[in-house]
């Protein structure tokens, strides 16, 4: 049994059609996603038996996201609603060399209004085995963070592997605390790390290079500071644009580097989420394989989000099994 | 010339197609609304010169909003952005006994921070003569009472009329002062008062009765009260439901009591933005004939708004006399 | 066998979904319509061989007019293409009081542009019984007043019935020539009318009243001053607005008055071609029936028009006949 | 706790849009339903626990269906799967006189193929309350029969309530029984009748009137003859057409006869499933209230499923009781 | 003059937009299909009198099938109906290395319920000179292998010229024949083979290689061992993806092997019908041109159809000799 | 202060979705464009005061074409209306080596009725210091070419800046007068020319060759005999297809040869409006940059084009100047 958890905003993605602008269009296409939900759903997809902890709004709104998540298979019973609207952002989406460009409406949202008092995490986390959670959620609010922060308590406290993919977005830290501190504070409570060295950097405050040496120092200075961590996982994008892109993983598992081939992504259907397409691929890669074969999955599992409409990575561990062992023409399935 | 001046928060309306519900689609159809908007964007149609004078987030859904008022022939030259998201609310359309639901997400929107000192109003006022102002704005936030406030006050020292359509919609007033005590401050302000009973019952704290003999005497001791006004002009709706209405106009206009027979609007098509198509076509009126057609103008101008999709009134003077004077066979136009 | 043969011009209708107006949208709905045409499909539809004579564009507009014709069970193998593009008009659709507006784009169109050298009439008649033409055709260009007269000429000589919807639309009417005129020149060549009192007294100068008297005296001169007509049928229309209709049939079949029951169409889908449908209907039941089923036939088709979209009764006479025999309830068929 | 059980095939409706037809179209919207799936996911959105059992097809459209089920809530524990297509039928939308039309795909549907041994009745039913079939059920098949057969003699082992739609659809009988025979043993493990004059004939091969007298005459027999039954429960149309309907209920609950206002829906968005939610308002009606309220609020329920699209009627009990409590105006809610 | 007869199945293929899933969505697009139709429409497009032979439903949706066929400028007047519903199948469209994925509803379709006596080949086959088809017929039901048979037969007594495209699809063939038996005894009544080495291997049981050699060698074999056939035509595509494609075609013609240059397709705009698109091209290639020119031809149609939404390919025959002369630069025609 | 006039038609142009064909679809995007109204509307973007002058229709497709001039911020305080309608095209969008088709309605448009005296050149031209025009203006109709020339030459008194765009397109010249002779004419009242060897041949009668020679020999032959004309700037096309391109950018600036480097558009979202953006971009990097960076800038402005979707470039001069500094990378923008 691979029961897990996940923890954080669910916001609601508005784009107009194709890669119109707002202003060319009237209407918006949307979806529901957050990067842990996204997780959540992907590994429900895969088999998993997951919950999926947040704070929505208690209006037509929330109830949208609400049978969102329940028809993605995911349990909504631990969901709690507030009086403020649900988070959304509009999102134009670039090709080529253009950008995508966001505008985000989540300052006010009902997650943000999320404090320890409203999850009774010895309740949600009783038979769990997995706990994954992301630096986004910290950086919503401090009861957010606090509300976070107690559920990694209990987690660790039940034994569970906890999965930190600590990202650090600048512009979301607004309420006065040091993002890093919070970050490498919350690692404590983690098992295992999911980033590169960006974010090794950002937390530690260290210079680590990018390429392969660098990437394994920076990974080992990590596993010595924070005792808890055991394993970091990386995936690696090669050039590209937004309408092509190239993937790779690679990994320091504490004893040896290990990486994947790359896959190349030649037209892309939709950028958002594939990250999370990556971390759901290797929660189900360590919950099943050896790590090799984890970060062949997870890579697999990435370069299929990128072909799939929406935040959710909607396929199943057997379609990232045909690409992770390498069928990648694309043939129809009748 | 008839240049006129409206103020107040532009709002994106997101709706499911037809009649369905957020949870039945994956997509929005949206327009851009505001009921002081739309009275400007409506007498714009009309072919008045319309400026409007806002507060707009500085992104891409603050651009689509300004590129909206621009097509509908608004002077946007006085538009604020600030560094917070669009109002916006999430509409349900309902149908017969079904209401609509409407879910606000407007609480910290970009125009809830404006304040006196973003509006430079003499320079905004100047060659203007006529300002409308409604119940909204002042409820949204101290700085929009206080800039609406000090627009009137201006308004009124060049001469202008002013119209007040003092709604009191209770929901909105969230900043802890006493909001019959504001909107009649306001008043004092305003030459003419659009609204019923009800507003005047709520504002004057009154208990008038909502049949002919009430609404006069209301009307009488609201011109009493607040002397700066001189006439009240109502509307009035008999029974219907989410997909038929029948409505009527009536007024006093300080000497006698006005009345235009009812229309029959058999297949509602948009029911937001009728009170605001009333208003726009009481101001042309007004501006453009004597009490009595005046209210004729705007009972029709109400009634071909339920037949026009979106927030605004988009017909043009033409098409509403034609309404006035009984065109209502609505035979087609080659 | 009835084979019938239709003339005339085919429009593309291009319209913004629902009630919106063109700037509204970015998107336009289109049919392929035309008032012959409609005829000749919507019997293609009852189970006759219809043949549709026309001339269209030479491109991929002209192509794809072909096309739907086709679809429609036209016989399309004499219509011809020329090197102007096809006639078009937009259409943004009224409701209730509200007018749907029209603007032609036509004036210089393939159809236009047709000479009689370029319809080999006796080869086109050949084996058909049924002609049908309009007013709309000859107010079109000389070439086109022209070509039909050829038409008619031989579907007389050929012994055919001519069915004449002499409709007078005065804007259409611009090569200089008196329409009254050659309206009655071309019913010389026809055997049965379908109109009412409005354009007899167009074409012969008469003044008429509405009413049953008005419309029997009306008839009778008209078939005493055009030896060639029989018969006269007419449809009418009872208040209602863009969003609601009630319809009945009356006809002077050189004997009798003949009228409907009426029927009340509380829902309008479509008003366009609802003439159209009830000359088809009125085509079918001349075929089939004696007078009275007929018009009562021709009444039902018009009323079933009214609930179909696009420019083309696609009903068959089954449901046609289920109304004419007062099935209105419009209950499921599974 | 209201833990209701609800067994029957799920099927996609596709429709083009509006009252296309299917030739004009190029898209077809869908929806899952299935009268008694309607029923349960409206009682889900009541509030209640429901189990829906069925049997959908091994590919990607029993996977939307599924996730559809649990997007309106239900528990989708007990589905299973077989490798023949999900059942299906096409829908053109009529309006007014003109008759919707259905073309129906599923005599070989996944559901056909269901049998006995495919559901463990003794877990399924454990601890729930209240179980809902109809006569398409055993109409389907064999296997259909004896699986719903099997059900209802544990729900009576269980002493569940049992509510019965006996529905007589005579198209949909194939497999070479008598349906009357059949419906008549499957009351006899049911304690409630949905049915009216109609199905009370058809199963007893009476000849009740359909008025009061006879309704009640026909109830009585039914309970005599049927011991197991305690209650008989109808809803009443009068006249309307496919745009339009006037509604109410009635009942003989074994000691008096009930009856409840009209209401009129003056404009229908959907008429699928008008039924089915007069069913789940009884259910729901009869587990809170009285029965002359029981069929207020189902009669209220089944107004309301005419403004909604689709098969579920995706209203609150809360929605359905203001309309019963004659709310009925349509107001906008904010 | 270039008659031709093609014989088999026309399914509705049904999609959600885009890449989307079905349960991302709530419409479906769709479009009508069937190998051997796909043949036939293009044939017509390129200006050949083409004549269908196929069953469709008794409903709405056969008759919207018989619309589209007409729309191709088919010959629809051999085509029988019956009362079983029309084949079809629901595609989830992949991209780059997700596959597309299909869902068949069609092993109890109207066309598998042909037999022998509904077609009457000696009418249907009267003045045509070309009969063309596919594997896919056989496989469906004992009554479509014997009806095709009939026709073959009647195809070689007129002294027709007949394509085989003998496609192998394992999962159809379910009436418990011998495939390779049925294949091959098919072949004896063709003059032209279209296949590869796969599909000479499947019915002679031999086991060639895919490479030049073998596929002279395979060919050769296969002229030796079926006497009527003269030719052999394959088409081969070169690694890419769901999403990007490289094609290229050769040829044993019984004297020598040809074969053409590879067309790179950078962008799939759709898959479906592009190896009957190739039959097609090689059909009119060999009606008008030597056999290198018609392979040519025939390459560049099939690169063409990967442009083309939808099954069958909507281009002219001078579309596609542009291709086949080397202008691939896609440059605007005005 | 940059303010820029653009004189030219504007036309409607109508695709149906995405590669589909007008026959297999049933609505039509539609975008307002016009070369000219292309190069103001994206100025405008940039933040440039831009006049539109043109002539459209007195009708509901004008209105919608002025508001969306008004919507890009255009002021068309000059636009004049006349009784003709709208030009416009029909466009089927290719892809990859399928061209795109065009079927032009445009030959009786409002725009071809404008004569000199339609338009008050000084006042229009009045405070502005860029006049820019296109080849395609002479070639609509005598008067459209006589207004552009009392254009030119009142600009050319004002000291304006005068870009001329000389494209040559044969098909449009239908008034009987010498295309070449009429462009030399108006080069002679311009300042800088935007075009390459194909068009300084064909006005010139050269016959230099396509390389960077021949290019800076008929740039420099050109500005000879041109002496008004200071610089010559082309754009480059290597290679691709409908859905990839590859452009860069060069010039002779009377001194010296400038290039750019090659951008490659791997997925081509719209190509058309891609010479406009160019132009658009020179002439805003000509008002800000040296000649270098203007054409790096100009090129990117194309580049970016080929990812809007519509006629105008709807980028910013910041995203702009991102790709020419080489952010090619497409990453979002949150």
């Amino acid at each position: 049994m691979n029961e897990t958890v996940t923890f954080g905003e669910v916001l609601m993605r508005l784009s107009p059609e194709g890669n119109k602008k707002i202003s060319q269009s009237n209407r918006l296409e949307f979806y529901f996603g957050g990067t842990e939900m996204n997780v959540g759903a992907s590994l429900a997809y895969f088999g998993n038996e997951v919950k999926h902890v947040t704070c929505v709004s208690d209006d037509i709104v929330g109830e949208a996201a609400i049978s969102t998540m329940k028809r993605y298979g995911l349990d909504t019973g631990s969901v709690v609603k507030c009086n403020a609207p649900l988070g959304l952002y509009f999102l134009e989406v670039g090709a080529v060399m253009r950008s995508s460009t966001i505008a985000y409406n989540r300052a006010h949202s009902a997650f943000s209004g999320i404090t320890p008092g409203m999850v009774d995490w010895k309740e949600v986390l009783a038979g769990s085995d997995w706990f994954h959670w992301t630096g986004i959620t910290p950086a919503i609010s401090e009861g957010a963070w606090r509300t976070l922060e107690e559920g990694l308590k209990q987690a660790r406290k039940n034994g569970m592997n906890v999965t930190a993919d600590p990202t650090y977005r600048k512009d979301l830290w607004n309420y006065g605390k040091d993002a890093r501190k919070i970050l490498a504070g919350l690692l404590e409570h983690s098992t295992i790390f999911i980033g590169g060295v960006n974010e090794i950097n950002e937390i530690l405050g260290t210079d680590h290079s990018g390429d392969k040496d660098g990437f394994v120092k920076a990974a080992k200075e990590l596993l010595n500071r924070v005792p808890s961590l055991t394993k970091v996982f990386d995936k690696v994008r090669n050039g590209g644009n937004a309408s092509c892109q190239k993937i790779s993983a690679r990994a320091w598992n504490g004893k040896e580097y290990l990486e994947t081939e790359a896959l190349e992504i030649t037209h892309v259907v939709d950028r958002i989420g594939t990250g999370d397409a990556y971390a759901a691929g290797l929660l189900y890669g360590l919950q099943h394989f050896d790590d090799e074969k984890a970060i062949t999955f997870a890579n697999a599992a990435c370069a299929l989000k990128h072909t799939i409409a929406g935040d959710v990575n909607l396929v199943s561990a057997d379609e990232v099994m045909q690409v992770a062992e390498g069928h990648i023409s694309g043939r129809i399935k009748r």
